[in-house]
């Protein structure tokens, strides 16, 4: 899918506690860095999710996919691509790229979220916090020294 | 998707570690509950996933997906149903239905698989103990008295 | 440790995801087995943890402490012994025993707590619900059928 | 304890996966944040554990302990500090000090490790990776620039 605003990337090593017997790292592990991404990029943003939640606006996870290509092994340096690629109405949907050190693809995937509130209904989408951070997200260019390299 | 098998059905609660601050039950989690399921029904269809490793038979997930309906909370009683849905060369799938004690719809999923050997080579579909395991699943029919209750 | 209360049993099985590379269950695993056994001690108590936040009553762990003696595998059996060693003031000490399904023991530790309130503010050790708390699982005793089997 | 090397100084971000229902993160991921800063704090002695376990050294965990004094929460800032504190026979042990940005103590622990082969067997612990292994941890001296702040 491609991106609606800016791509960020970030580097992270797998855990050992991540892997299984297998000797990799498993693959429940993909949608927690995935978050972790979805983490810094909102605060790189200017926006950080804490403060969401602060605000009463909540975003659940309402589907997920992800594309095994390539395993990864403990304490690998692997870059975590994030860019969100879909905005409609109150649900959105940021999409991610595992790479390996060689920039080789190890996965690829997806998260759809809602917008809700503490107690897990919807807001709507013309919702002052969630109309500010659509501009915000939809708006944004990094500058040239915060570019990540290009791959 | 359409069963090719049989569908079994797994109870279990949910942890106080897998909530998150949002009060739910964390969205990587699920797929952690996949796999025990797949796990309890490759045991209960005489195949431990255990002696699939011993004889150098791996599974490893190469493609992932998951809706989520409703949250399911700590200490919930949760249903897990199991099923194969697809067979294809040397991939498989399992979908999944998580449901409420009242057998409300919480999630539905799926996991493709793909057999490797411990190398994480693919292995070659007419492999016998890939043949064997095929036969075994496709053409499982559990005696009335071990079938689920209807839903 | 010596109990002052009742011992409960429970079983389950070591979840894939739950190991690591080096092929067994991995160490923090442990801590998320002993709270799931205290989930269903004060269940099984007839006080359910969930009743005790609704009521405004938390128990932060404060300490723990676990000795590995015999690694745990992947969908082995294992017997998880829950246990009450400690009250004193306003915090509490559970202790528990991990065995094999042949009963040899595999970890033993013990989880030190507090009780709280919301705001993580300490509660005094003579509310209404700790006391009935404390009553309850000091004077606990299960009847002989419920008695989890000699070991 | 007092350290019998160098204390070395890593920083991460609390994941809101780790995070509970309670608002704050999960007791047992310490010890998951502990291991990644041993396999850190190994890294840059000039000895990864992967290259251990590729020398058929293991360092299976045989105890553990944590004090927790201040909750940590999502998003955080965490300072987390690891030394070694003993080294007896063929058991070593790693020290942990976890602050909160101001510096304020969150916890403390310590784990315990046993030097095995792959098969879980002890080893000697003139085995000549472990003397390697020992010289160089206990002759530790980071250059100045390597030194992290003082606290």
């Amino acid at each position: 899918m491609d991106t609606i605003g800016t791509l960020r990337s970030y580097t992270f090593r797998v855990r050992y506690a991540e892997t299984d017997q297998m000797g990799i790292a498993h693959h429940s592990n993909y949608f927690v860095w995935f978050e972790a991404g979805r983490s810094d990029y909102c605060r790189d943003l200017g926006l950080p999710y804490g403060e969401w939640e602060k605000n009463g606006v909540f975003m659940p996870v309402v589907e997920v996919h992800c594309r095994y290509k390539s395993s990864l092994l403990y304490d690998e340096l692997v870059t975590l691509e994030v860019f969100p690629t879909e905005w409609r109405g109150a649900t959105m949907t940021f999409s991610y790229r595992l790479l390996h050190a060689d920039g080789k693809l190890a996965a690829e995937g997806w998260t759809k979220h809602a917008f809700a509130d503490a107690r897990g209904r919807l807001i709507r989408h013309d919702n002052d916090f969630i109309v500010r951070l659509k501009d915000l997200m939809l708006s944004d260019q990094m500058t040239p020294a915060a570019q990540p390299a290009a791959k």
